[in-house]
């Protein structure tokens, strides 16, 4: 299998400034093999992307991918009302199939925004991951535990990370609990063991609202990075989705351990957690990725919606307008993210020997005219309609905005009827 | 001329809550005459819109439509480095063609994104005019005067205000003067003195920055919104841009005067401005429109973009999700606006006897799927590329993402060449 494509722009997002040329790329089997002005060689897949623009894919570092039907659902409400009220009754009525083309679903919108990996927390994670194997998206996948869902989730962790954690496998699983305020000393104890026996990463979400803090704070005396420091959590190379509410001494503490922060800004502000102060990360040379969280609570799961937001945000709060740039905001959305994710040697830039996962965007486009910065159109004025092709571990996963793995109409309708029955 | 819709949902934005039902529209020439289940007549057009939205065109209260040619240019950089050292040099350098071809392109760019009005501000305007009526949108148009452009722009005005402004027309020409910062006190009375004889709004940034504050602090030893109000501006119909630094005395004063505002959230966040706090407003019954203002500064001139940021804001804002709800954007990015620029009579909602000014999403998109919510879903998932067709005054403008009245790739290539002169 092998896959040349013509005459693109290349934005490789390998150094500290963008470099875009135009050129050629072979790619055989799953792997990047040459990157040149114009090379002349046979390829099962020849594709002219003459005026595109090719990139490294998406990486959306936390999502809840059964959450689809979710969107627009009960929407514009507090968060415990939306919660109690409107998710959690749901949530506890999901069969076995509803995971599976839920998923589907998000992964869909994944792949036409442009998104090549995702990093997924739920449960009934077995079903998640026939839908990733299906559409054949890249992904970390967990099984999220709480107090009172423990063992099964650890054996079934277990069990899926010997299968997936292989070489070369698109699919990575990890260990996941859900937050400080819905899992006490004991269960947080169990999950670093066992990601230390499997050594993988832990993915948690951490200082997301003024209410964890303050419950933590009253149940423990200590913000919930301390909490989680003092179980020895950072031991493990950890995943810490949203990170809004940290103190000096809570980034002192981050800023030596091996943890990568997932900032998701549309869910915080539909949420009204608050702002995280991503240039005070970067400032203290914290990894910073970018996700969207479930599409209950961001509707949306477009990451050229959330680097936008990113942006918008940072600027805002701090009064400065050069307090971060498009170019970080994409690399945030490709390579950082990547290494967020531990996965950086082998995805979120274009180089030889990574493994390609690549979007080519349609630069003809009236909202992306004219092209005086194509990373600043990129990250400021693009959407995720202007991603034509999608190729995620060698394979085309979408051409020209057809997706072939699934059937789309069908799987609408399939969806649909979950909703009728649960919604 | 007559166009009959099939069979699409129709979003009236009539009432306080949503009001969404299966059915078809009758127009003819400029106006919706019929509005029904179903419709049986003849009519020249007839579009099939199943399974399509049909909402009110979404009204843009705030351009500058000729910095078409800024977008992505030198960008990322603090506001008066990017104005002095970026923008004011190109500008002083425009030439006659400049100002229409420019203007083509944003309002090309505005159209496709589902924009069928405008409010803009700049100064070339008879080349702008031309561009309005090339393409076909609806605009307010004003010669921004400063204090060394006076007299020259007030001829204009009342010229084009003459031949414009009468019975039915898609174009009005409105008083502008800059901002309290680039207009003296003699300056600002001719403008009202102006708006005053021809019975006209007045368009003007106001209370845009810290800076701006503090300068007209230093000046006058009162706030911009006290300056402009001492110098009787407020007697007038106004239009004010940005809003942002209102202290409780500015809002007093301006909550009993014939205003509205525009907030212009993304241009705010990337020039690290501030944030409007609509809610306030809204509770201070003060009319609030959305704007994109000119590409330079926000990149992409999309209002579902606008109605996002829109939202993020005011929720992480005041850390409260029920701050603002999708279908307020929705309002403010259509009647409101409409309310703002006084055309609340004309256009904004969809009702019998108003301007057919529409548009038509097409709503089978994964991103916009499941459909618990259309409103919702449109508010934080759709994005200008749903739009399939607008309707302005009664005419076709774009039908199935393809326009008629002007040849893109011809206009492409004329920026092209203004931007290889200029920048």
């Amino acid at each position: 299998m092998s896959i040349l494509i013509k005459k693109a722009y290349i934005l490789d997002m390998v150094g500290k400034e963008p470099n875009i040329k135009i050129g050629d790329i072979f790619i055989r089997n799953n792997i990047i093999e040459k990157i040149s002005e114009n090379i002349v060689c046979d390829a099962d897949d020849v594709i002219d992307a003459t005026g595109n623009l090719i990139m490294p894919g998406l990486v959306n570092t936390h999502t809840h991918l059964p959450m689809s039907i979710f969107k627009g659902y009960k929407d514009d409400r507090s968060l415990m009302d939306w919660l109690n009220n409107s998710i959690f009754p749901v949530e506890a009525k999901l069969e076995s199939d509803d995971f599976y083309f839920n998923s589907c679903l998000s992964i869909l919108e994944m792949i036409k925004s442009g998104t090549t990996t995702c990093n997924d927390m739920y449960f009934g994670t077995e079903k998640i991951i026939e839908a990733i194997e299906k559409i054949g998206i890249r992904a970390n996948v967990s099984w999220c535990i709480t107090d009172d869902s423990i063992n099964d989730k650890i054996e079934k962790t277990r069990e899926y990370f010997k299968k997936y954690n292989v070489a070369d496998s698109r699919i990575k699983v990890l260990v996941s609990f859900h937050a400080p305020y819905t899992c006490n000393p004991k269960t947080i104890e169990l999950c670093v063991n066992l990601a230390k026996e499997l050594n993988t990463y832990i993915h948690v979400h951490l200082a997301e609202t003024l209410d964890e803090e303050n419950i933590i704070k009253e149940g423990y005396g200590k913000s919930p990075t301390e909490y989680l420091n003092d179980l020895n959590v950072f031991d493990v190379k950890t995943i810490l989705a949203h990170g809004i509410y940290l103190s000096e001494k809570d980034i002192d503490i981050l800023k030596n351990k091996d943890i990568g922060i997932s900032h998701n800004p549309i869910s915080n502000c539909k949420l009204s957690s608050g702002i995280c102060d991503v240039t005070k990360l970067h400032k203290n040379n914290i990894k910073v990725g970018i996700g969207t969280d479930g599409s209950g609570s961001t509707t949306t799961l477009d990451m050229f919606e959330e680097m936008k937001c990113t942006a918008y945000l940072q600027k805002v709060n701090t009064l400065n307008p050069v307090a971060i740039k498009a170019y970080d905001v994409l690399k945030m959305a490709t390579i950082e993210g990547a290494k967020v994710l531990g996965l950086d040697k082998e995805i979120g830039t274009i180089e030889i020997g990574k493994k390609a996962d690549l979007i080519i965007l349609d630069l003809n486009k009236t909202h992306l005219f004219p092209l005086n910065d194509i990373v600043t159109n990129i990250v400021y004025s693009a959407n995720g309609a202007d991603v034509r092709t999608v190729i995620i571990d060698g394979n085309i996963i979408m051409k020209d905005r057809k997706i072939y793995s699934i059937d789309e109409q069908e799987l609408y309708k399939k969806v649909d009827n979950i909703c009728k029955r649960l919604l």
